[in-house]
């Protein structure tokens, strides 16, 4: 399977990284989850190289992760702020960096104390069930395949089969 | 900064980037959690070249999200399943496909649907505060820099505008 084929999946999983799913552009929604917005602040902060950078800006606009403002008009210069799709990233941004954290510490501490502002303690976040509101871990779900998503792992083993033979 | 450099950054969320950011990993790491354990079942589900899959499943064996057991002695043959460590991943993998459903929707529907099996609804996942129980968005936290961090930013600026000088 190639990614072009990846992003049409149906896979929720594989359309996310279609968007996101690149070190590069991760990166950048760190920058704007710290507040970062103009686009030699993201260039900057990064290290990274002017058209990598531009190219993920780019991207998450086109994909309205991100949008585009303008903040001054002559010489006219934009800014870049998470839209509401984008705000929606930080379950999953919060919960990489999370592991990241816990599992592979870095001797030198920690890059940023993220605090709760409701209560003032320093975040740890918990999944939990909308419904019961009970703590979640992967043991406690059942997932059970659609058809079509069944359907369509059967014809790429049908076709990895054929393939091989 | 190139990504040898990223690894060893201070940022949680650049080291595990460097562990599972890469889509094909992700993909692998979602076999898992759909319960796949063998070698040749990556590959045809994934329908990816094998050493795509190979190369995936040794990268996180070596950082010991997966576990590779002998499963049979004549000839030998192995699984790969989920370590204490890989299974903390599950938030950040409910999360991304999460958004990916809310915001990517196929026309064909979810490809999977996930259950809670303490209460049998249909599984939403809320971020919440461990300290105090509510809901938590990323309005609702405050990131400060640890000194470290925000010194190896300025180091990195500063290269960058000796660099452009």
């Amino acid at each position: 399977m190639r990614w072009n084929e990846i992003d049409d999946s149906l896979c929720g999983l594989a359309r996310t990284l279609g968007v996101i799913g690149d070190r590069w552009t991760m990166l950048v929604l760190r920058e704007c989850f710290l507040g970062t917005r103009r686009y030699d602040e993201f260039q900057l902060n990064l290290g990274a190289a002017p058209h990598l950078v531009a190219a993920r800006l780019k991207k998450l606009v086109e994909h309205k992760v991100l949008e585009k403002r303008r903040y001054q008009d002559h010489p006219p210069r934009y800014e870049y702020r998470l839209s509401e799709r984008g705000h929606e990233l930080y379950p999953a941004f919060i919960a990489l960096i999370g592991w990241g954290e816990k599992w592979l510490k870095s001797p030198q501490g920690p890059a940023t104390i993220r605090t709760h502002k409701g209560c003032n303690h320093r975040l740890h976040i918990v999944p939990t069930c909308a419904a019961c509101g009970e703590a979640v871990t992967a043991r406690d779900v059942k997932a059970t395949m659609t058809p079509r998503f069944a359907a369509e792992r059967a014809k790429r083993l049908a076709a990895a089969r054929k393939a091989t033979a």
